[in-house]
């Protein structure tokens, strides 16, 4: 009755290993995966039933804890790690912290007690309890969004990205440039992105980066537009994230300039709104599919013992939008 | 060492009677709610530690059934409701369905299976096999979104918000209107706020409503418009929800009307993201944090067998914005 990995492989017309590649979230065409999912589903195909009989103590559950359930990036990586921990007959138990950081070390401990399997914790910052805490855990971690040797990590290359973007955008033309970022305390965002996009800009000979700090909310990416502007007008502002990029949208527009004919404007995330607004964001897209295959796979695979690179990154691209304007 | 009630209620200057309301989601003010709450959790107290140490059985578990957990209304009630039920030494399981009905029901049998004390359910449709289910269960469920009398429901009052929306719109002056709106078998959103828009709209002497049928989605939201623009070019567009609008705005806009010179749009939700763009979008703003503390405080009391109303309906407000403009 129970469809074996073989008999998958063959009747989706994949080798065997393919077939376990998909299973253990590695990267395999869009279509072929499709096709894999399909006739899991169709047979009802349960990959860890057997494993799991095997060794009677484990719970099936992988705690997840969040800063926020309402970021765009957190919810769209989670729902598809979701639908994948599930398809590998995992149920996920989700936890959310409203960004406090005690209650985020609290979380986990719990979901130890709690006699999880495996955990994933989406990062906004380490702290030294983060540390603490990793040595004294019993079951695999694996970290979204920050990067530590002391556990696996998977990490977006913000300073790629930010070198791509800040390449792109003074390969426009534009010299004299603004980037609103957030705190350094976030290595990812506050550190590596604005190394990149620094490094990225003087690449085609742009002047130095003036650099003007916000938090990740409208109102103060309003704030610090505003300061941007008394400072001096740029040409293009760079943004950290695209919240903020709507911010400074804003402010750009109430003090009477034009996106992008005076002022081009750019983000980093991709969310889907950007696309809807007018004049639609170029910003920096992360892969979260990929990321959220690749995170169920990972804690899968580290769940049952198998060897995981310690340090993986999804893709991302540059997409292209109406908010950036080449200057003659 | 712990604190009770009574010196809750002392030290927040209120009657016993308010913290009680308090800890079972009742209406109190914003103020006094604060209060509470510091004085809550400075002071760590966990209002069922010594209910649960009598009824042994019980788990603690709450668990949470949504379509989407990339849905801005429903993160922000979770979270919310996640909050509230912590501070009640709850813990949160929350499925994501991926918008599928079987998937749905098949959660809520296994969280019934897991021993959760009770269940919350974020609905779009209610079928069949929903009944069905409701009959079997043995501990209480909330729903929230869509309305039955088999078992307790929050519902937003979508005929009174499309009634004052319609009113408002028409109030303006405007007699052209056209609505985009979706599906009937969503009986809140496609049925009841459809005959409110409609009904209001007449109260101040508007034309019929001419109705455009789209999805949820951006993307048919910018068919349906197309088609409406085709058809006749109304001097307002009233959407189901923010997105349609952002939509709707986009294809306004492509066809080179002037929003709001040329037409008038609004939506319904009241996004974060609605406040953020230009022009700033005339919507509906349902009370989302009141409808996460009445959630938490409506499954505590259930599970505590306590009386409940069947039906409870949050608070709603039209947030004004620079999208709609009257016209002479």
């Amino acid at each position: 009755m129970k469809i074996t990995i073989n008999e998958i492989a063959k009747e989706a017309g994949v080798a065997k290993s393919t077939v376990s590649r998909y299973l253990n979230g590695g990267r395999i065409s869009q279509k072929t995966s499709d096709k894999i999912r399909r006739i899991i589903e169709e047979h009802n195909y349960e990959p860890n039933s057997f494993a799991r009989s095997l060794k009677s103590k484990k719970t099936g559950f992988v705690g997840v804890v969040a800063p926020a359930l309402d970021s765009f990036v957190t919810s769209k990586i989670l729902i598809r790690m979701d639908e994948e921990l599930r398809e590998r007959g995992y149920t996920t138990l989700i936890s959310n912290t409203s960004h406090s950081i005690e209650r985020e070390i609290e979380s986990l401990q719990n979901l130890q007690r709690q006699k999880v399997d495996g955990m994933i914790l989406f990062a906004t910052e380490l702290t030294p309890s983060h540390f603490e805490l990793i040595e004294t855990l019993t079951v695999p971690l694996l970290i979204i969004g920050q990067e530590t040797d002391r556990t696996h990590c998977i990490v977006f290359d913000d300073y790629q990205a930010g070198y791509q973007m800040g390449e792109y955008i003074s390969s426009k033309g534009h010299e004299k440039i603004s980037y609103i970022g957030v705190d350094e305390m976030d290595i990812a965002v506050g550190k590596r992105r604005k190394q990149g996009i620094e490094d990225g800009c003087r690449a085609n000979g742009a002047d130095p980066v003036q650099f003007f700090k916000s938090g990740f909310d409208f109102d103060s990416a309003m704030q610090a537009t505003k300061k941007c502007l008394e400072h001096s007008v740029p040409s293009a502002i760079i943004c950290a994230t695209d919240t903020i990029a709507l911010g400074a949208m804003r402010v750009v527009r109430e003090k009477g300039y034009n996106i992008p004919a005076d002022i081009s404007i750019s983000g980093f995330g991709g969310y889907t709104v950007s696309e809807m607004i007018h004049p639609s964001l170029v910003t920096v897209a992360f892969d979260y599919l990929e990321t959220g295959r690749m995170a169920a796979g990972t804690i899968a695979r580290l769940m049952q013992g198998e060897e995981v690179d310690q340090l993986q990154r999804p893709h991302f691209t540059i997409r292209k939008g109406e908010s950036v304007k080449g200057k003659k």
